[in-house]
C-alpha cells in the first residue's frame, strides 16, 4: 500500500470518506471502553486472591523478631518485608522502608519533606526562590502532577530507547544548582517502555549536580514486570551503582507491589543510602507510628521469598503479553508502510507508546473518544499536560479484556489514520 | 495517717527508711514492665481476629457502588466505610476522607500540607516569619512532635477537667494573627481522660481568631473508648456546632480504628466541612490514587454497623476497666491523706494523669525505671518535653497484664511516697 503522503489528493480523497464509514461502524457499536490508566485487569487481580487466605483468626501475627504485627510500632517496616522487597528492589534490606499502600504516595512525600525541612541540613526548598525539576519526555503525568502541585519548573529531558538523553541532563544538573531532581522510570519506562542502558545508568550515577541536594527521584515501578520469559530487560542496580562511583546519596528509589497483588492494598518501599534514610527516619517518625505491618506480614507469606514473586510474575505476563501483542498486531497490520506513526514494543511495563504526525494526537484522542474509547489525554505524557508537537500517546492495553481490546485497538488504528489523512489532505490543499 | 508535711524530721527519716527497704524488694524482683505508652494489651488485640475471617479468596471484594477494591481509585475512601466511620465519628460521611493506618499521619499531613500550600488560599505556613499554635497542657506528645518538627512555636495553655482554658484560647486566637491551630483530645483527654464541657465545645465553634486560617486540631482519638456502660462522657458533635455558630469551616477532625481493631492494621480518618475537603482533596488527588481500600471493605464486613462497633468496644472496655480500676484504687490505698499528688479516674480513654508534688516527677519517674519499671518521660506531656512544674506524670495500664500492673502501680506509688518524703524531708532541714 501507497503511504498517504505519496497519495494524490484524490486517491486521499476517498481514502477518508472509506474511513469515515468504517468509523460510523464503531460509533454504532455504542462502545463505552477505557485503556486509559494502566490498571491490571480482574483476571489479574484474581492471581492474588490467595492473599486473603495466608491469614485468618488462628494466625501468629508475630514477626521472626517477636513483634505483634497488630500492635504499634516497626517505624520502617517489619524485617521479612524488608527482606522480600529488598530481593524484589535489588538491595540491602536495611536501605528500605516499608510504606503503605502507595509507591506515589512515597514520593509526593518525599517532594513535600524537601520543602519543608530540605535533604540532609540542606536549605528547605520552600525557602528558595525557585525550584526545577528535569522531567524526560514522554514521561509518567502523575509525576509530573506532583511537581506541578509544588510549582516547581518542570523541564522536559527528551527520552531516547536507551533513557534520558544523557548529555543534557548531565549539563543541565551541572550548571544549575536549581535544579533539585529528576523523575526517572528506568525499566520498562511509562509510557515508551524503554529500559536505560548500562551505559545511561553508570552516567546517572555519575553525575556531578552543582546542587549538594539533587536527587535522582528513580520509580523503579516495573521492575518485575516482564512479559517474555525469554526476552528480558536488566538493568543496572543504581544504589550499588552511585555506591561505587562515590555518590551513594544521590538516588532515592521507590517500587511498589501495586502492580504485582493488588493496586488497592499493596505496600510501597523506599531504597536509600543509610545518610538518607537516617535523614528520613528523623521525619518518618513524627509522621507515624508505623504503617500496616498485617498487610507486610501477609505479603511476605504469600509470597514466601523472591521466587515465589516471580513465578507469580509469569502468570502475570501470562494474561499480559496476549493483549500487547494484540494492540502491537493491530497497529502493524492497519498502519505498516503509512508513515503516519511509530510505536513501541516493549518488553515489559504497563505502556505501548505510540507517537503520531505531528499536530494529531489531539485529534486522535478526541476521534477514539467520540466512538466511545477512551485513551489517556493526549499531552499528559509532558509537563503541564503541554506536548509541544501533539504527537504522543500513551495506550494501556491491560484493563481491557481480549475482545475489547481488539475492538479498540481497531478503533484507534481507524482514528489515526482517519486523522493522518485528514491532516494530510488539508496540506495538499495549500 | 499523718500527711508527710504534718511529720516531724524524724518521723519522715523513719518513712523513708521504712520506704527505700520496701524500693530494695522491688528491685531485686528484676522487674521489666512497661506502662510508658498508650498500645492496647495482647487480650484486647485477640478481640479483632475475627477481622482476619471476614474476607477469603471466595469473597466478592466489590463495594456497594461496584468499585473493585482490589483496584486503583476511590480517593477519599469506600462509601461502606465512610458510612461506618461516619457513625463513629458522628459526622456525615459525605464529609470523611479515609486514610490508611495512621490518624497522625493524617494530622502530620494536614500541618505539612498547610506549610507548602496554605489553607483555603491562605499564605502558605512556610512563608511567613513564624506560625504558633496553642497546646493545652498536659497533652499528648506526638502532636507536639509534628509542631514542633515543623518549627511551630508552641504556646502551653491550662487544662482543666472542662478542657482548655476558654478564656485564654479565646483571648489568644483573637489577638494573634499567627496563631493557626490549636491540639485538642477532646474526649477522654491525652492524658488526664477530661472530656470538654458543653460550654467548652461551644465557645470552642465561635471562637473568632484573628487567622482565617486558624484550625481547630480536634482528635477525637477515644470517642468510642469508654470504660463504663453506666458512666460515659458525651461531647458536642464539633462540626455540627461550628455549623450552627457560622463557622463551618473552623475544624479538622481526626479519628482512627487504631485501638478499636489494630494499632498496626487500622483505617483513620479526617471528618471536615466541604470547603475543607475541596481544599484537601486537591492536594490528595497529587498525593495518591487511592488509600487501602481492601481493609476498608475488611472493617466494614467485620463490625456490619455502629452497633457492632459498640458492642466491641464493651468487650474493650470489660478488658480495661479492672485495669484501670487497680491503678486507682492502688493510688487510692497508699497515697490518700498523703497530701503528695492527685490523679485523674477517667471514664475512658487510655491514660490516668498523676499529678506530683512540684519538682517530683522526673525524679518519681528516674526511680521507677532504676527497679525495672518504665514510664511515659517526666515532661512527655509538654510542648519540647519542658514541664515547668516538673509534676505531670502519665499514667498507661492498658498494656501489662494484672499481676504485672499490680506490681507496677504499687511500685509508682512508692516511688512517688519516696521522692515526695525526701523532698519534704530535705525542705524540713533548711
Amino acid at each position: 500500500m501507497k503511504s498517504y503522503s505519496e497519495m494524490t489528493r484524490a486517491e486521499l480523497g476517498e481514502e477518508i470518506a472509506q474511513l469515515k464509514k468504517e468509523y460510523r461502524k464503531f460509533q454504532n457499536m455504542e462502545l463505552h471502553l477505557d485503556m486509559s490508566r494502566g490498571k491490571p485487569c480482574q483476571e489479574q487481580l484474581d492471581l492474588s486472591m490467595g492473599l486473603m487466605d495466608v491469614l485468618d483468626s488462628s494466625s501468629d501475627l508475630t514477626c521472626e523478631d517477636g513483634t505483634d504485627c497488630r500492635n504499634y510500632g516497626s517505624l520502617t517496616g517489619i524485617e521479612e518485608a524488608c527482606e522480600l522487597l529488598g530481593d524484589m528492589m535489588e538491595n540491602n534490606p536495611k536501605d528500605i522502608i516499608i510504606y503503605g499502600n502507595s509507591s506515589l504516595n512515597v514520593m509526593y512525600d518525599t517532594v513535600s519533606r524537601a520543602f519543608t525541612h530540605g535533604i540532609m541540613g540542606s536549605t528547605p526548598w520552600c525557602k528558595l526562590e525557585k525550584v526545577k525539576f528535569l522531567c524526560p519526555v514522554p514521561g509518567y503525568d502523575r509525576h509530573f502532577a506532583i511537581t506541578e502541585y509544588f510549582g516547581i519548573d518542570m523541564i522536559p529531558v527528551p527520552m531516547t530507547c536507551t533513557g534520558p538523553q544523557m548529555d543534557l541532563v548531565e549539563k543541565l544538573v551541572a550548571e544549575d544548582p536549581l535544579i533539585k531532581g529528576i523523575w526517572c522510570v528506568p525499566k520498562y519506562s511509562n509510557p515508551q517502555g524503554y529500559s536505560y542502558s548500562d551505559e545511561t545508568v553508570r552516567r546517572f550515577a555519575r553525575l556531578k549536580p552543582a546542587a549538594k541536594d539533587f536527587r535522582i527521584f528513580w520509580d523503579n515501578a516495573y521492575g518485575m514486570h516482564h512479559l517474555y520469559d525469554d526476552k528480558q530487560d536488566y538493568l543496572i542496580e543504581i544504589l550499588a551503582e552511585c555506591k561505587r562511583a562515590g555518590n551513594p546519596d544521590l538516588v532515592y528509589k521507590f517500587a511498589s507491589t501495586s502492580k504485582i497483588t493488588f493496586p488497592g492494598s499493596g505496600i510501597a518501599a523506599l531504597a536509600t543510602s543509610p545518610n538518607n534514610m537516617d535523614d528520613i527516619r528523623n521525619q518518618l517518625k513524627r509522621q507515624t507510628i508505623g504503617h500496616d505491618k498485617v498487610n507486610q506480614l501477609r505479603h511476605v507469606r504469600f509470597f514466601k521469598d523472591i521466587h515465589g514473586m516471580v513465578e507469580h510474575m509469569r502468570k502475570h505476563a501470562e494474561i499480559l503479553r496476549p493483549k500487547f501483542e494484540m494492540v502491537e498486531d493491530t497497529l502493524e497490520r492497519e498502519l505498516t508502510d503509512l508513515n503516519i506513526g511509530t510505536w513501541t514494543k516493549p518488553l515489559g511495563g504497563y505502556f505501548i507508546h505510540f507517537e503520531s504526525l505531528p499536530g494529531c494526537a489531539k485529534a486522535i484522542v478526541a476521534r477514539a473518544k467520540k466512538a466511545g474509547v477512551i485513551l489517556t489525554g493526549a499531552g499528559a505524557t509532558w509537563p503541564y499536560g503541554k506536548d509541544p508537537n501533539d504527537n504522543s500517546i500513551r495506550i494501556a492495553p491491560t484493563y481491557p479484556n481480549a475482545q475489547d481490546l481488539a475492538t479498540a485497538s481497531a478503533l484507534f488504528a481507524l482514528c489515526v489514520k482517519l486523522v493522518s489523512a485528514e491532516k494530510i489532505y488539508a496540506e495538499k490543499e495549500t
